[in-house]
């Protein structure tokens, strides 16, 4: 079935038949990073220690994955809040009659060989024969070993009765506990970490590290906070709101102000901004030489919706003016602090500071939401346009001064170099530090390593672009020829504008494959490459921007897949 | 003699020894591309039709040619401008009892093989043996079969006495005459061209578009008026400057400026900043696929200092706010017309105007002078950051609309396309106008073909670096192996703030040759690329960026020179 098949399919779900304008392919989905995280992980519950519930965004529908329930509870004439509430205290109870699995047993259970196995509150599902008719597509086998309420709070419309029925058709078991956080020594600076949602793919767990599955990103507009890649360089600080401060310092009145006072002696404003980390896709750059970093895939990026005070707003109150400073910075500090007591801390050249001062928030909300204690809460500043690493979390204290940030990350990290520099050579104060970052893009479905659908003439590329500066997207080339020939990708307007432009781009494109490419049975190699504004393009080569860091990494995104014969 | 040993090298000129800390290698220039000239030019007088003085920048002293003369000037503590004014009549005078030769004789004269001749007033020189002593190198060649005097006016202190009496040494005879403009019929409508420096190389003649030899660019961090390359597209207007107006559309009252008002209604700013052609570096491009446009090497660029009055001030002072308006483009039109009556335009986003509002510059001085003709006399617009073909020459009327500029040049050239759009599925509609340009640079010198001295071990690189949108440049890299391994060059501060680099940056690298580059005698693949403060880099290859009308050619810049075996 092709790609262009899959398009029309009709598709019998509990008794309905179905229609899917887009049904991805149902093949199977590579686990080959996901298995880098520990089993314990996928049994995690998604409540963080605040409380706050989970079940965010799930009025972002129009994803592919919902399409099916969506439709049918368009046709059943039931509103889903209503049907959710109903229904949430009903299915995934303990049921005695049926066998006991423990996390661990469940994460066997992957594959189609081993049978796929997944969690929901106490239940144990055996989806093996399911997941071809999951009108989502692969999706599904996200959650395979593991629990699927984190992908059911994202997607809410799967928490209604008809859709939990179903499921429940599939029980097999209970599970024999649920797992809250790690259990800790006393003494751990790391004890009192938030709670992270098992969707999420570490890269390291001390300071924590995570980028959500590719796939995901490119779903929706604003990434959900759950989703959203963590970039912590130390503990997570706990932080009572009541007693936070933030301090204004380098006027001669000075200023300390409280989280109410940020929020209601200020105008509130919201944008809608990309947090990148310089080190997106160094895992590229690891294939060709090694370096030092987090081996990060395509997802340490993400665009939210961030609110908060106006930067300039809060410095004029407190007596700063920018541009009238003879001061040379503006250094932030946040409140994670290392083993011997330095803060992290960042700043932005004057310039930027002044061409960015009605732009930068100083922000105490992230899609419409508290900012979760991982991206900073309760208060955090985003300078849009510039690299994650100067958007200090945990805000404290906010001045000018003659010199940049003292901080490690300012000096001795985050800085680009030529591929012929290396650990012997290396001179941190001959470079600058990275502030706005270059054009990237990248293909987020289908994976590396899918499998096409038997006979497939053209394949759909979805992802995402984006670039530094506010500098917009203009147009995102895509080839399933390894870059021979190019075609360009419909963009999804992000209504900013072309120079202040600092969310990212979704764009999509249905590309025919070579001719023959199946016949053969061969891989085909699929590639983008986005242009902004300013006609800044990607480099081609990983190998000509490579460097002993590992950061920057904007080559041409290439993605491999296989398009299998036609069966004879 | 190895380029190191060079630096050091003693050398004798009219009887005195003289230290130069560079000497350029003094192999043979690759004449292949200023062969595309007609040798009619080499003899044109420099006066343009304005009678201005052409010895600008003689001032400019500093260029690595110039410093044997310079030196020689201070060991005999002789005024250069006195010894100048003195001289000027002196040399170069008819000499009856010599043979008489033509300029396409002359022309003939061009190599060793042939022997090298120049011409100076009514003198022809041959000097051949000369060449390997002279001071300044090489470059004395890109007069070879031609006349030296758009090059001694450049390099003012030439013309002294001892200088020219080192010439007479060399004289063969005299010039059957002087040529000046090109005869041309009176209907023509490039009848009043202006008088070129024939030191340009062009492209087309009607219209005239040329550039100047690549080695000479990047001597100077300003682009002398005569070096800088000329790219109109239509016949230059003959505009009397006692008539000439500006008006200023859109408000209620509107106006209409004069240029004497111009000059002193307004306070007067200066800005050092590059134009640069969209189309520059465009022959790269045509040896992958052939595209449609001027065949540019690599100089279609230069930088220079524009003075006048400040957009936002003429706006506000006319009665227009930028910040208030709804209107969507602001648009130049000029006066230099088509066969069919139009006159050439070109618009920017309101959004861009705003941000450059204090950085835009209505200016009618070049360099310290008048505009000359060729670049918009009496009035262009410089729009820093921007491709120069908004930045209209001969600047009539500036307005705001709620549409782009109607012109050609706006809405069906200057937009970039991917590598697979051709002419048969083009549809411009769907690109967005070039402005602000990305990341390039280039090396100048040595360029391509030149043959290495003899058992060479190094070889020392010139060029310039630039970026659009007010980006500094932070680094540039150059390589002697074709890209496998990089040296940092070092940057010669062009002294603006890193986000409002409106100039460009000179560089200079010493990079070893490769082991056995010269035993082997073989090619010797130099390449440079470049990076900006957004770190955006220039992608690696052509192949990559081609499009159909050759624009934004910025790859890396790789020249090809051979280091020869050592003489055993």
């Amino acid at each position: 079935m092709s790609m262009k098949a899959a398009t029309n399919l009709l598709c019998r779900c509990n008794g309905q038949i179905l229609h899917f304008r887009h049904l991805p392919f149902l093949s199977a989905y590579n686990f080959g990073r996901r298995s880098q995280s520990t089993n314990a992980d996928f049994g995690k519950s998604t409540e963080n220690d605040n409380g706050r519930k989970q079940a965010i965004f799930a009025s972002l529908v129009g994803a592919t994955c919902v399409a099916g329930a969506a439709l049918y509870w368009k046709r059943n004439h039931t509103p889903v809040a209503h049907a959710a509430a109903e229904v949430e205290n009903s299915y995934g109870a303990l049921r005695p009659e049926l066998p006991t699995y423990t996390l661990q047993d469940v994460s066997k259970h992957k594959t189609r060989d081993t049978g796929i196995w997944v969690t929901y509150k106490n239940a144990v599902y055996d989806i093996t024969d399911y997941v071809a008719s999951h009108p989502g597509g692969s999706k599904i086998l996200l959650a395979a070993g593991g629990s699927m309420e984190p992908f059911w709070n994202m997607y809410g419309v799967h928490k209604q009765d008809s859709i939990l029925q179903i499921a429940e058709q599939y029980r097999i078991g209970n599970i024999t506990e649920r797992v809250g956080s790690e259990v800790v020594s006393g003494d751990d600076p790391y004890a009192k970490e938030p709670v992270r949602s098992p969707i999420l793919i570490p890269s390291s767990r001390k300071p924590f590290n995570a980028e959500p599955p590719s796939q995901l990103l490119a779903e929706k507009f604003l990434t959900p906070n759950d989703l959203f890649y963590v970039r912590n360089h130390l503990p997570v600080p706990t932080i009572d709101p009541l007693k936070y401060s933030l301090a204004i310092q380098g006027s001669q009145r000075g200023a300390v102000y409280s989280l109410a006072q940020l929020k209601k002696q200020f105008k509130k404003k919201s944008v809608a901004a990309v947090v990148q980390c310089a080190g997106n896709r160094r895992s590229e750059m690891v294939k060709i030489k090694s370096v030092k970093g987090l081996n990060w895939g395509m997802a340490a990026i993400g665009n939210a919706e961030w609110s908060g005070v106006v930067l300039n707003d809060l410095l004029k109150f407190s007596g700063i003016d920018l541009e009238g400073t003879e001061k040379k910075h503006l250094v932030f500090e946040g409140m994670d602090r290392g083993p011997e007591g330095a803060v992290y801390g960042a700043s932005i050249p004057i310039e930027l500071a002044r061409a960015l001062k009605d732009e930068i928030i100083v922000a105490y909300e992230m899609n419409g939401e508290e900012i979760p204690r991982d991206h900073g809460y309760p208060v955090r500043v985003i300078i849009p346009g510039v690299v994650g690493a100067r958007q200090v979390k945990w805000l404290n204290k906010i001045y000018l001064s003659d010199e940049e940030s003292e901080c490690h990350w300012q000096r001795r990290d985050y800085k680009g170099f030529n591929s012929s520099v290396d650990w012997h050579n290396v001179d941190f104060d001959s470079s600058v530090a990275i502030m706005q970052l270059p054009i990237i893009s990248a293909i987020c479905d289908p994976p590396e390593g899918t499998e096409l659908e038997e006979g497939a003439e053209e394949v759909t590329l979805r992802g995402y672009a984006w670039s530094g500066g506010g500098r917009a997207v203009v147009r995102v080339d895509v080839s399933a020829d390894g870059g021979k020939t190019w075609q360009t990708a419909d963009l999804h307007p992000n209504g900013q504008s072309p120079y202040r432009s600092w969310a990212w781009s979704l764009w999509e494109a249905t590309v025919p494959l070579p001719q023959g490419a199946a016949a053969r049975g061969g891989e085909v190699e699929l590639v983008c490459k986005a242009v902004d504004i300013a006609y800044n393009v990607q480099p081609d080569s990983v190998e000509g921007i490579w460097n002993l860091r590992g950061v920057l990494s904007n080559a041409w995104h290439r993605v491999k897949v296989t398009a299998p014969p036609p069966s004879s």
